[in-house]
């Protein structure tokens, strides 16, 4: 994880949108005839960052409950106040599709300028089966309208709602949901919030073996308040990632080895919340884990789109390098979104998704932080984020 | 500090680079004849934000630092193996005036991209009498050559450099280094790091003192790393702030109090660290302080120049409100610089430095991270960063 394969003065060779040729400038320039020619600069080229945890579609903002956590106020109170994630589920059902797809094509924006190309992107703030494939569908036009490659991925429970009863909501994700959405294929993935208060280990065991029933592959929401054995479930059910991880210790960590499962760091949110407890990434790392690091982009407890920040966070919080936050953030983030064949790297055969940062060394890109270094990111060989 | 007098569809009349008239946007309409119009389209205006505490005269990056202090290692081995403070002050020293200004230049652009239009410059890279003197000759051509104003503070007291015993560069500061730019008005503030190991508590008295005799007025690096009296000295020498103030505890806050210092606290370093102990701000603003937030761009402990990050960790990790992170960025900064009536505040009279953002509520400045949220920035009725 701490080899980036770096060739300076290098270049590359771009054909109908993906990487033909890598190499040194003087190898690309023997091949090249009729080309386009990108002058970098010096500058350092990426692969486009991969966000493999999201919340992108949502409607509103979490602005006073920012205004009382800042103010000392605990959960309890500010969801006692009318805040918390009901009121972003309120809005968001309120919302048209059209409003939904408005805010998140903003929101596409701010990803594509801090240099990321693909964002997995999860429902969760309908919570009825109308209003979550309200969400995916938004995430489908998604990917028609903006540049970015949105992923799917289903997470009916991340909360239970007001008018249901948590068992008989459980029902309904299995057995209304679960079969629509997969029917009319709008999630890649089948996530679950596996807490105390949320959904119980038990719960979240029959949700996501339904999922996975129904050709879904799984993600999970785990021990992010409380060491409540989501990382072992994670393991014992072949899941391909369990995100947060605050919480989870040896055993979890074992458990994730075991079977494969990748660990998907979430800083942002220990951050925001003005936390001290980040997850223990160089465990994770040196027991070999794929480890991914992930923006956690949500209006209540991670407010940020930007990749390099996590970087940041990721080497000054949790002890990682600026080589293995950006391999954490590419490379291993794409097989996490079954994509590593696909995108992640710059190698011949992959999408031509890449950016440029105003930076002579990758290091920058983790060292100077809460402004991007973004000089312009491509997709598919197109630029669609100019100098700014 | 939690009042901020919004005025909603509010307007400014600029004429010759001040503010002419604040009010409603009706009013101005009714006033403004042969004008040129700019319309904010509904975003946040601000006051340009004032960085009371910065460094952004210096040569190279800290990468190597900042790689190792990721693996784990301490400033003891970082300091061993060729980093910390010594190895800016020696590319410093190397650096020709025009390079150092080629890349504070650079800094410049990145400061005012975050809708900062005033920052404090510090010098003590040099540590030599030439070489000191050298930095303030550069922060001097950058208010003529770049669209902020920086503010010149003498900081030869920043480390001990490697050739003098410590008593003996006291002494050159005093003797040499004082007069010399006070004589030709290079510097408006005198500061100094008092701390075990840089200097003590009665060699920071000497050297205020003496910059005080020559007109200078007083800053100070008090009390971060360990609680050694710094915020005391600053109220007995009546200092005009002191900044950092990690471990200052009740002692030194009602010691600030009584002399009417401003603690200017500057949580980016805090974050850089990977520390966990930041100053207590909410016990300093109940105490009655005008506290300060700032940078403290430097490239070893904060490599940043985001005011917006600044309100962001002020408000995840020190709890104050947005209201209080923009008043101390802005109108207290100004006053800790001694030009509280000419910026600071959108006011008649005062300079016409206001930033645009892209935000519909002020709050999003603090609540969004890791990318500032700038549409644009004017300087004295100028535009300088156009919507990026």
């Amino acid at each position: 994880m701490s080899d980036l394969a770096i060739i300076r003065d290098g270049g590359m060779l771009i054909r109908d949108g993906k990487i033909d040729i890598v190499g040194s400038s003087a190898e690309i320039e023997k091949n090249a005839t009729d080309c386009e020619i990108i002058d970098a600069g010096g500058r350092v080229v990426l692969p486009g960052f991969v966000d493999a945890h999201a919340h992108p579609v949502f409607a509103g903002n979490r602005l006073d409950d920012f205004d009382r956590r800042a103010k000392g106020e605990t959960y309890e109170q500010i969801a006692a106040a009318g805040g918390g994630i009901w009121s972003t589920v309120e809005k968001t059902r309120a919302a048209s599709e059209a409003d939904l797809l408005n805010q998140a094509t903003k929101h596409a924006n701010w990803f594509l300028k801090g240099g990321t190309t693909t964002v997995e992107a999860k429902s969760g703030y309908g919570l009825t089966v109308e209003d979550e494939v309200k969400i995916l569908r938004v995430i489908r036009r998604l990917n028609e309208e903006t540049s970015i490659e949105f992923v799917p991925t289903f997470l009916g429970a991340h909360a239970v709602p007001r008018e249901w009863r948590q068992s008989e909501y459980v029902d309904l994700v299995i057995n209304e949901m679960l079969p629509r959405v997969a029917a009319e294929k709008l999630a890649e993935f089948c996530d679950v919030f596996c807490e105390h208060g949320y959904f119980d280990v038990e719960q979240s065991r029959r949700i996501l073996a339904a999922g996975k029933k129904l050709g879904l592959k799984l993600r999970m929401h785990a021990d992010q308040l409380t060491n409540s054995g989501g990382a072992k479930l994670a393991g014992e059910l072949n899941a391909t990632t369990a995100d947060h991880l605050e919480q989870t210790e040896e055993e979890g960590i074992a458990a994730m080895r075991s079977a494969g499962v990748q660990p998907v760091l979430l800083p942002g949110s220990v951050y925001a919340l003005g936390s001290k407890r980040y997850p223990r990434a160089r465990e994770m790392i040196d027991a070999g884990l794929a480890v991914v690091i992930a923006t956690d982009f949500n209006p209540g407890s991670s407010p940020t789109t930007s990749m390099p920040m996590i970087l940041s966070l990721a080497c000054t919080h949790m002890k990682m390098s600026p080589a293995e936050a950006i391999t954490t953030s590419t490379i291993n983030a794409a097989y996490s979104l079954n994509r590593g064949d696909k995108i992640g790297s710059l190698e011949p055969g992959k999408l031509a998704n890449f950016s440029i940062f105003d930076c002579e060394d990758y290091r920058e890109l983790a060292y100077w932080f809460g402004f991007p270094q973004t000089h312009s990111v491509y997709v598919r060989g197109e630029r669609v984020v100019d100098k700014n």
